[in-house]
């Protein structure tokens, strides 16, 4: 078995094969893998979120630095970041690849175990996709299903000017840990701080607890997860509200392997920080007078920590606020 | 503007692009697409259905051979197919699409324009995605999202032998049609009949209308639709209900199209009607005695037709019957 490839075993077989590890579906899935369609129970009262999010072969990641039970786990968890974005918790994903023939019947199932090993933790049982050949890259979509009671919906547009922006937990390392790899930094090498940078480059956590504790609580005015950085998610919110922001250069929570990295590499971390893209935190829009019970619930996800990183002004424009010079926050990572 | 591609329009600009051509999003969907996901209002006691399908360049379609338009078409009414054979009612779309970044923004438009046009028509309002660059092929995955009363829907596994099969519409169009296209048949040369292949490849139905009548009748005890064709959905339908089946080659509805195909090319007709894939019509197994309700409803779908084409037997084996004689039926398209 250990030569064989997808394409040696089947679409079929690869079915039978990823329905035998996905075990059976939890009550909410009257029907999962193997039908037309998977069908879903909704939660009585409570609106259902979808999101899409695909990694691309040699765009998001490259199969001679990542192992691919890396790739499975993040092609689900970026998905899942949508999903915490918007206060929503996970009820279901599907999974559709596009795969190279040759690819080993090994990889295949460490990719699928990582994916089911993901969505089994977060409560998102896979419930169906689909199986193609591709001719390319592997191409992996994922899709996220949750459910979020109408009220406590955390949208994009919500923000006014005054609001504080607090982000969870420290952003750089998803970039620290790229350039690492593609730097061909050998893993020994790195110092411990570092090598979090790669597990969190190649196997982010959706902030799910974090969205939906801020969610429950009616805390926050807006939401938005990093997947393309912190500068984009601070133009988005920003834009998406009719508002300006700044960002205080001195508060952003630079993950410390991202600054021993630069250090070493004569590198930029706050630029890293800041530019860097797919950390997977949450960005929040808090009207000051909710402050307290936005710190209540914070306590609710104390594990990953909230920095005030800045505000939303009336003034247009998104400022990166340098000890009192204000400079244009850098771009996001850019798909095309 | 005319040598404009996407990567020149960039993600953003892309999504902007994508936002005003969807146009405001129906009452059932509080936020479309620009957030972080979408939100639907589920159907208050519906469950919900959801299902992704892909097409890949060169796997699926060719740019040479198929205009991107009709590749935006079939992206979305293949994924409708599948509500289609659950009894759903469609309610809502995503799209995911990995593009090369040379595709000029023309096509882009008229893939999309393509897509938002049938996902009008059927109800299935686009509500969100993703966009990614492809370092080689244009991937397409589509999402749709569906409703449908919990005894109102249509599984594969409900079979039983003695149940009579059904078929909607015609087969062997969609193989025909790919033959042409793959044999360099110049469009203008065909027969009218034979033109409708190429339609009906480029651009299937799904047969909305029939699943979700034969779901409110309580008509048919198992249904799938022919995505791979009518071999492979015979034998999955006899795989899930543990039962075998025997398709009556003498009423196989082959599509005059590809009969005059393959008198012209000494092909043989039945074959393509019975392993070729892509019609996207529907295989209903009906109990004898639900016939009466069966019919009486496919009366809302007469426009398509339904022939009687075989049973599902106690015996094992998915048999084609020549006049008497049992040949094992053939395979459906294979992926890999």
């Amino acid at each position: 078995m250990s030569d064989a490839t997808v394409a040696s075993v089947g679409e079929h077989g690869l079915i039978e094969r990823l329905r035998a590890r996905a075990g059976s579906p939890p009550a909410w899935i009257p029907i999962g893998i193997g039908d037309d369609a998977a069908v879903i129970e909704p939660l009585r009262g409570e609106l259902t979120v979808v999101t899409t999010d695909s990694l691309v072969e040699t765009v998001h990641f490259r199969r001679d630095w990542t192992p691919l039970a890396a790739v499975g786990h993040k092609a689900l968890a970026v998905s899942l970041s949508d999903l915490a974005a918007m206060g929503a918790t996970p009820r279901a994903s599907l999974l559709s690849l596009a795969l190279p023939p040759d690819l080993p019947l090994r990889e295949f199932d460490e990719f699928i175990d990582a994916f089911l090993a993901l969505a089994s933790r977060a409560g998102a049982p896979l419930v169906g996709g689909n199986l193609s050949r591709s001719p390319g890259p592997l191409v992996a979509d994922s899709i996220a299903l949750g459910s979020v009671h109408r009220r406590r919906v955390l949208r994009r547009d919500g923000g006014r000017p005054g609001d504080e922006l607090y982000l969870t937990g420290t952003v750089g390392a998803a970039a620290a840990g790229l350039a690492m790899l593609s730097t061909g930094a050998k893993r020994p090498e790195l110092q411990p701080e570092e090598a979090e940078c790669v597990a969190r480059y190649e196997r982010p956590d959706a902030r799910l607890r974090c969205g939906t504790a801020m969610g429950r609580a009616r805390a926050a005015a807006a939401c938005m997860d990093l997947s393309d950085g912190l500068a984009d998610a601070v133009r988005q919110i920003a834009a998406a509200s009719h508002t300006g922001a700044v960002i205080d250069a001195a508060r952003v929570p630079v993950h410390p392997g991202a600054r021993s990295w630069a250090q070493r590499t004569h590198g930029d971390a706050l630029a890293l920080a800041v530019s860097g893209g797919e950390d997977y935190e949450l960005l929040f829009a808090v009207r000051p007078r909710w402050r307290g019970a936005f710190r209540a619930a914070g306590r609710l996800c104390s594990d990953v920590g909230l920095t005030h990183v800045g505000r939303l002004t009336a003034e247009p424009g998104v400022w990166l606020d340098r000890g009192g010079t204000l400079e244009p926050l850098g771009q996001g990572f850019a798909h095309f």
